[in-house]
């Protein structure tokens, strides 16, 4: 017998000198998390490597970064080694033991649901749906575009309104966006807006922070208390409809005395009573906004789920956030596409009226296709049975001599309980049933779905001890809704709403859909700053298990302790890769994150008594959103030059802080920029900022490029939002969930949002169901990992742009010629020698099986690839190749081989209809349209279900409904 | 206030007077599982009803099954009332929790796996996979084909043989047909088989029951303890590679010693094993067989996982089971089908030599995708790492002075304890780590891939107690393999192997193949007597389950106790609704079942005495998997005739009675027939042969067409097979997985398989993973959704027999002219009439957007449809309309419209590719090709990737692994 060192088992990956990343393991695991994530192995690597003549990716790597800002490769970390798949899943779980599934009837905007397993299956747990991103292209993603239609229509419908959006953060968020809007709907010149006392809580703080930073001043009035002020002196008011109290009150004459003396009404209602009571629409509502979270979306400790915003007619082009609307084809055919995107804020910068973004696209799916699945005879069912059991519930009480607080209520009963308010709440948690405590004195209950005859027997148990009945019991029950106040009008009357209501029809309704689409599991996308990494099945499973997605958030501490420890570690070990001290999880998307990054700095600079400092400088290549966050911080928005390399021009940005020394509050800046390029300079221009007092906000969107390698905290960054969808790893979703946590030094740390302070987000911790994605990417990379995934990125991207050079200019480099994570590839030159043009280029790489990269920002007229490190050397090569043959094609155009009107390009994308039906005119061939290259016949090939849309025609006939159905005849 | 009564929200479905099942419900829940999973709702089948000229579903049953067979309709029944799928999942959660979960090291067959979290989401939780059918239409297979493909491939590879097929039931199943093929392959005229004395206690007490059956005598042999016989007299031996103790050893001189006499060596050999030692194939032998469960196939308890069975050159066509090969479509392009089709048993009746038919393909497909996952490097780290583990823990044992009983192992190491052998594995059991008590003074114990350290000190402490040491630690240990022993030759070499290994790459792939195929995701597939029914999610979800997943089948009692209760329902519902007393769910497919249920009636009549019974009446309409299980169950099959009508000739039968009634043995029968009527004398039929005195075996693939309205118990079965994956939802996976229960009066329930008595398959339980998804579905109908599936399947199949009767006359009806489930259509005027063939009706199909139905079966030249409950109105018409239009281009070929060997129909189906590269020469248009309706165009169409496939150039040229990349060029 032999004998051999079992050293061979062990893995490079922890041959690293950094402290805490040491592996302890006595014997190796086979199967290393990053070498799944990471999609070139080290054989792939070397070739690419060697195409850029770079030994290792570490020496590519520092050439490509600064060696002022790069991290020493000894630099301690608290992250702990990476885990395997089963072992993160094994942590999590240990986790999930921690928090505490009970029956939650506390309510305020927060509603047990049962979501159908045929939409969690097939939509939630379905990487088609998953990793789509945001419908920007249209054409290959025409079945979430219907999905949303149909969430516009479900909430048109509920609400009585003409138009809806699609979607919004949650509902306190769209609630403050709703007095924005009223604001600049309004012909008031006053600053006043009216808020109903019996909001929910949370909104009222959110209306607080977000008012002051805007100059409104904020009125609180118990409306239904007293007759409607003869004077309002206000732009606007705010009805929460049924009230936080669960008070049923018709507001129809609040809302004339409002609009009679010129101003808007925002009424938050509750989608699910709006299937019984009177909608905001048959009120004589302006704007109704509100959460879609009961419509089957997982509580999730607070989110994410989708809030709605509807307006009337005439106030469409005034709503914040994405408008899925209706236009046509090429062949004239319906097509679905983004309407009004002139609004979005990277064109408006900061002349945006909001900066609503990536909103909560899945979630809005999961809503409507809630909708689609019951129809209007399901909703109505379910909203009937939750009130019925409310007002079961009700008599129950009054029988044994507890009063409701209302008479009328749909589905929230709150009881004055004099003294016995706490003992009431823990009684009935002890049956693992939540009540809300109101004041020592008063406690509430909502009903909902899932609220079963059990659930209501403890919540009878807790408030009447020994007087409870031992059943709810058949005898008929008083009326909680006026008769006259019930809903006259149908909804949900589409035939999409009637059509899927067995599972095999919502099932295949759904992969209907999800075949019309193109998602990372098709293909990359290769979109700039983006980031369309893999989103792994791991990270993804904890998701669905009932200990994450069934917690309410105003649950108490104790049950929700796994929740709490993840968000310690994940915000810890978030800090510690970004330099910072301080993380909160609290914002919802990455536009909030920034959001309140600059109300953190705004907060500091008034609590030093420096209010006249409202400057923020922002270099001209940044992210419109940008901009839009500062006017919403309350800030003057100044924009910094860049020079011919892309770079903040440092003259300019001197002079800027010079002009603005005494009311600088903050600079802007992405790191790596926006033009793809580690800007040599950054250290200069943080000093410089600093020395005039101002703060540094360093926009992490393209943290990928720098993970491992830098830290914002380290080169002058006082606070920086990231985008968790993007950097680490929760799916895009069609354009949403998101996360953006904010992150900042200890000097700002007192205003960042933490539970009610500093509110961005309807719930505490935001968008908690979703952090184990993210927790489960860390925790399986380890500080090793997520710096190899960073090199990775960069090689991929340099690859790219080497490759690609010579048929494309590479319109930004940094150090040594090399790009960061992403580059930008100029295609004016082409299209000024051939007229084809950066569109043409983006519909075209449809017909070769691509998502189009970044068009046109940040610079009109060019493409930006982001490939991530999740892609491997073939589908690189496979992209790399397309983006050649394409440039041929362009130039057969250009030598005059095909007319400039009549090539592949002006004709992309082509569907299968439009290379069979009929005579064929055109002056290139129906395999030159679909067949361009041989991979794409026997089974590879992705067929766009619409050709190219006409997005004015959409503009000018804006229709953002489900169409009828004779549409499509 | 007014005051109404809730009695409003109360539900139909409860109405029902029958005892047990009225719902005790205060409040109802809104949502019933049985309307989600019946296709058609009360409006659409109102309609249906008229077009039948019926009042209602129970009045057109009532004129459909015979009133002598029906059952009161105040039958009791001990299902309990439906519950939702809410309530199901918290009662199988609930179950679940009385599992308990532990690391098992008990081997003997069964591992511990990871399943990768990208096939689990992407394979097993996705519909796509899971929902397809068995691939007898390879146009639309061509993904799962390619996936078998891979398995043939990596199977052939690891055994070092020439072919295997896809797949086995498990181990122990696929050593028994390794026995029989053995037999007929040698020459010899020997009914003697040799078996490995070390072999799997369940694999001989599999050899016992079956040997017997058929007359093979087992002579048991300790092959490594004495030199090989010299005169085997023997047609074939069986040797366990490595040894059910775990002593590895080289069987090459057995295997020469055995081939030199003319036997045939069946090796079962470990998968994994062999990615380190000489495989079978290099060491001679001439058929490998074994389990693939430890390659990413959860433990379930016992299954479902694939079987494998591979052959050397020249014994391809003596294998049972399916072949995936490669052939060629009509354009000459590569593409893969089922080879060698007329092996299969409804072909080949008495004279098949195996009652394999569907086997395991969704697991089948998991394992190679954990092949292609992990690549040859992979799987050889994993065996590597396995061996090591045992190896480090045989070095500690033995240092510390327990020796082991073999000096070469790979991964079960067995240990003499005298006296301590329960001590010890309770002591491990404690800390949560199975060992296996082999006997009083003797333990063993198996590494596997999840095999971590602490569960190695976990058996260190249960052997040595506190003489075990902290820790494993570093120092070179012995080898257990010999270096002559270790494999040579190469694995896993086709580029699939090396080409998915990043995650992003893996998901793609998978999707890549799923788009390929068409399953119940897309449409329907009427495939006659297969009962194609919803897979609901809720169904599905607990599959996944750690506590359904990950025990292993001899797990202790105690541990499993939720899935013994789980299965004990199950088996009492079964029985409830099927009218016998004792159910036995080892069966791990029909054909098992079925086996089961003819070897029960054997063993019956041997222990009456009765040993000349052994006559097996089978009519002419049977599925020909019923002549050959009673050849394997040691019968002797005589023929019914049937009569015009498609009847049991009862003359005939009577006559055969006759003839045999001495030797009578059984009749099987399947009820209703499988011409899809309701023969109106089946109690005639079975009072003939119970007067006879033989027994009523009651085929139970018809099943969907009787729940609830008649039981065959009660019409003179004696016992029945089922198939869980027809009546009972278990998804149909591509072919498999399945369960066969097989139930039956209880004068037989001695001989029906329990624990180890009259053993079928491998595990005690069979494949006990997937009962949960046959429980939910019991569970969420209740009694009398049963029943209302029922009444909606016939009403289904009467309604398209009905509308398509003047198109295709329907061949056989039984009362009132009215068929059961399923309806025959028959083909053959029409191919008179125009020379349009059953197979260009079913390929064209294809083009329509349809899997075809049942194809000449039971009869020649027609189609057989059963569209089952789950599909709802709107695509039953789309199939009656794309029926009838093929019908009308039929009859344009006869008139001369197109030629007769060039038109839609001899074309069908056409690829994308097909009507759209090159010059277009055809008769008829591009458009006719594939858009026959308008419905296919905008997204909803389906492309074949291959066009009609060749079958016989496959058979000619039989290739059973991956073909070369430049194939396909």
């Amino acid at each position: 017998m032999g004998a051999e060192a079992i050293s061979g088992l062990r893995r490079d990956a922890s041959a690293d000198g950094r402290p805490g990343r040491r592996s302890t393991r006595r014997i190796e695991l086979t199967d290393l998390f990053a070498d799944r994530h990471i999609g070139t192995d080290s054989a792939a690597q070397k070739l690419m490597l060697g195409a850029l003549g770079y030994p290792s990716v570490d020496a590519l790597v520092d050439a490509a970064i600064p060696a002022g800002i790069r991290l020493p490769a000894d630099a301690p970390t608290t992250l702990p080694p990476a885990a395997s798949e089963v072992e993160a899943l094994a942590e999590l779980r240990a986790l999930a033991n921690r928090n505490r599934v009970t029956r939650p009837m506390i309510g305020l905007g927060y509603y047990g649901t049962h979501t159908p397993a045929v939409i969690q299956r097939n939509v939630l747990e379905n990487p088609s749906w998953y990793t789509a991103y945001t419908p920007y292209q249209p054409e290959i993603s025409q079945g979430r575009l219907e999905a949303l239609i149909n969430f516009q229509t479900m909430v048109t419908d509920l609400t009585g309104l003409a138009t809806a959006n699609a979607s919004m953060l949650d509902e306190g968020t769209a609630v403050v966006e709703g007095m924005l809007l009223a604001r600049r709907a309004s012909g008031s010149s006053s600053n006043v807006f009216l808020v109903d006392a019996d909001a929910l809580p949370r909104t009222k703080e959110l209306l607080r922070h977000r008012a002051e930073a805007v100059g409104i001043v904020l009125h609180e009035t118990a409306y239904d208390m007293s007759p409607p002020p003869a004077d309002l002196e206000a732009f606007g008011a705010f009805i929460q409809y049924p009230g936080a109290s669960g008070r049923l009150w018709n507001p129809a004459e609040v809302i004339a005395a409002v609009k009679a003396q010129g101003g808007i009404t925002v009424v938050a209602a509750d989608l699910l009573a709006l299937a019984l009571i009177a909608s905001p629409g048959e009120l004589g509502a302006d704007v109704a906004v509100g959460t879609t979270q009961r419509f089957g979306v997982p509580l999730g400790f607070g989110g994410p789920h989708a809030g709605y915003l509807a307006v009337r007619a005439g106030l469409e082009r005034q709503m914040p956030g994405r408008l899925v609307g209706v236009s046509q084809d090429a062949d004239g055919y319906p097509a679905y596409r983004l309407s009004l995107q002139t609004r979005e804020q990277h064109i408006r910068r900061e002349k945006a009226t909001s900066n609503i973004c990536t909103a909560q696209v899945l979630l809005a799916v999961m809503a409507s296709m809630y909708a689609v699945y019951h129809g209007p005879r399901g909703i109505r069912g379910i909203a009937h049975r939750t009130n019925r059991m409310a007002n079961l519930l009700a008599d129950a009480l009054k029988d044994a001599g507890v009063d409701p607080a209302h008479e009328l209520f749909f589905d929230t009963v709150r009881l004055s309980t004099p003294g016995r308010a706490a003992d009431i709440v823990a009684a009935a948690s002890a049956e693992g049933v939540l009540l809300w405590q109101v004041d020592a004195d008063t406690v509430q209950f909502s009903t909902d779905e899932t609220t079963t005859e059990a659930d209501a027997l403890v919540v009878l148990r807790a408030v009447l001890g020994d007087a409870a009945p031992a059943e709810l019991g058949f005898k008929p029950i008083s009326r909680s809704i006026d008769p006259d106040h019930m809903r006259q009008t149908e909804y949900l009357t589409h035939p999409v709403f009637t059509t899927h209501h067995s599972e095999t029809g919502m099932m295949r309704y759904l992969k209907y859909l999800a075949d019309k689409d193109y998602a990372l599991d098709r293909g990359m996308i290769p979109l700039g700053s983006c980031t369309m990494k893999l989103n792994a099945a791991t990270e993804m499973a904890a998701v669905t298990w009932p200990e994450f997605a069934n917690l309410h958030p105003f649950a108490p501490e104790a049950d929700t302790a796994g929740y709490l420890e993840l968000i310690g570690q994940l915000s810890g070990w978030l800090a510690d890769v970004t330099g910072y001290d301080e993380v909160s999880l609290q914002p919802n998307a990455g536009s909030q994150g920034e959001l309140a990054g600059l109300l953190a700095i705004r907060g500091y600079h008034r609590a030093n008594g420096d209010t006249h400092r409202t400057v923020c400088l922002i270099p001209s290549s940044a992210h419109g959103t940008n901009a839009a966050s500062a006017v919403l911080a309350g800030m003057r928005v100044v924009v910094v030059a860049c020079d011919e390399l892309g770079n903040v021009d440092l003259d300019d940005l001197r002079a800027k802080v010079a002009e603005h020394a005494a009311e600088l509050a903050a600079l802007m800046v992405t790191y790596p920029s926006t033009h793809g390029v580690y800007e040599h300079e950054i250290r200069a221009v943080t000093d410089a900022v600093h020395a005039a007092g101002g703060q540094v906000y360093v926009d992490g969107a393209n943290l990928n490029a720098l993970l491992g390698y830098a830290r914002f905290g380290d080169f002058g960054g006082d606070v920086s939002h990231l985008n968790l969808h993007k950097t680490f790893c929760i799916p895009h979703g069609g354009g949403g969930p998101g996360v953006g946590p904010v992150a900042a030094k200890a000097h700002l740390a007192p205003y960042l949002p933490s539970g009610s302070a500093n509110p961005v987000s309807s719930a505490p911790y935001g968008s908690p169901s979703i952090l184990p994605i993210s927790w489960a990417y860390v925790r399986m990379m380890g500080a090793e990992g997520l710096r190899r995934a960073t090199g990775s990125a960069v090689l991929a991207a340099n690859y790219i742009a080497v490759r690609l050079r010579e048929h494309y200019p590479v319109l930004y480099s940094g150090d040594n010629g090399l790009v960061a994570h992403e580059c930008i590839l100029d295609l004016r030159p082409l299209r000024d020698a051939t007229g084809v043009t950066v569109d043409d280029v983006a519909k075209r790489l449809i017909d070769y099986g691509f998502h189009a990269p970044t068009m046109s920002f940040p610079v009109a007229g060019t493409l930006m690839v982001e490939p991530t490190e999740s892609e491997d050397l073939a589908e690189l090569d496979r992209f790399i190749e397309a983006m050649i043959a394409i440039k041929a094609e362009a130039d057969a155009v250009g030598a005059g081989r095909w007319p400039k009107d009549d090539n592949p390009l002006v004709g992309a994308p082509h569907t299968a209809e439009s290379v069979i039906a009929g005579e064929w005119t055109h002056a290139y061939t129906r395999e030159e349209a679909v067949y361009p290259v041989r991979t794409l016949v026997h089974g590879g090939k992705y067929w766009p279900p619409v050709r190219r849309i006409d997005q004015a025609y959409g503009d000018r006939n804006l229709v953002c409904a489900c169409p009828p159905v004779e549409a499509f005849a």
